[in-house]
């Protein structure tokens, strides 16, 4: 599609700003458009404002580094939660997996990566103070290691455990196996991701299965 | 994806309006909303202000009914482009595949649908009166009906050759149906290979339309 195929240049900014969307190509990046265009002006400015919100006003959250609203995000706020238990995950696309299963009550610890040294990226870029200070605090008991099951991850693991090993008071467990070696915890089925979280395992097991 | 599952309120916001989007699912909304968190504040607002602009600022070219930025829309006002044959198509969405062909120098008449009376959609809905006027107006010499050959399509291609009778000499025509370039025999269903072998051409004009 070049640029004299289009009747109105407006037109043609808002295709090719969906266009850079990843996964949405010019085809679709027109359906979406023409489908915004049948909506009312509000439905619309509802869609932009909402986006525009989140990215002028994005937090993080200052335990768990999650994306907050507030200095603390709706989870770390919630007095229901069992702030006993951290489930440690890379990401925040793994927080919204593990919630959907329903089968944790603790709070997360988003660590914003995994180390990746081929990718230039260090245990220095993750929010592991972060997590350290959470330790100190002495109220954490169990720390479970939600990590997809890659190189990057188990690399992300034992160096994290071997950081707790200070903490002799908290048990350190990770999600059991049944999470597929190389799948990614985002795209795993809730019963498997449920189920692992349950048959969660101490740390040494972990490392003795590799 | 219950409400609680989400971190911050703003980023459920966010991604439940992509969410309404035809064809995207929750998680595809999360991965998208993530994306542009990552992105710079003003990528976001170029995104979002060029929705917005063309939802506010939307206009129907008043000779072609196509999506336009002013009075009249971009290929209308273009003196390159050959006033004297028009393409009568369903929607926008047909410009834009006719003009990716580079084989068309017309202009367009954008019907905004098709008759369908089971759909509650009657000539009248559709923007034949405008097309009226451009006849009457002396200048169009050719329609071409690109219209899909659909039970809707053929009853509006024949409503509207019928209204069209009163012009003459005015030469209306429709897209050549037949067997696609580098289809198969073999896979094209009965009804075209049919109308494609009644249809049959000289090999010379098969030649020179390679």
């Amino acid at each position: 599609m070049e640029s004299n195929t289009f009747s109105s240049k407006r037109l043609e900014a808002a295709i090719s700003q969906f266009a850079k969307l990843p996964g949405i190509g010019k085809k679709t990046a027109l359906r979406l458009v023409l489908h915004l265009l049948k909506q009312e002006k509000e439905k619309v400015l509802q869609f932009t404002e909402a986006l525009q919100m989140l990215r002028e006003e994005v937090k993080y959250c200052k335990e768990c580094n999650n994306i907050s609203d507030d200095v603390l995000c709706q989870m770390c706020s919630n007095p229901m939660r069992n702030a006993a238990v951290l489930c440690v995950v890379e990401d925040i696309k793994d927080v919204i997996s593990i919630e959907a299963t329903g089968q944790f009550h603790g709070l997360y610890h988003v660590l914003g990566g995994l180390i990746a040294p081929l990718d230039g990226v260090g245990p220095e870029q993750l929010s592991l103070d972060l997590l350290l200070q959470r330790c100190e605090n002495g109220e954490v008991q169990e720390i479970i290691m939600a990590i997809s099951p890659t190189i990057e991850g188990d690399t992300t693991v034992f160096y994290i455990a071997k950081m707790l090993r200070q903490f002799p008071q908290i048990k350190i467990t990770s999600i059991a196996r049944g999470v597929a070696f190389g799948g990614e915890l985002e795209y795993t089925d809730e019963l498997t991701l449920g189920k692992s979280i349950h048959k969660r395992l101490p740390i040494d097991n972990y490392i003795n299965t590799q």
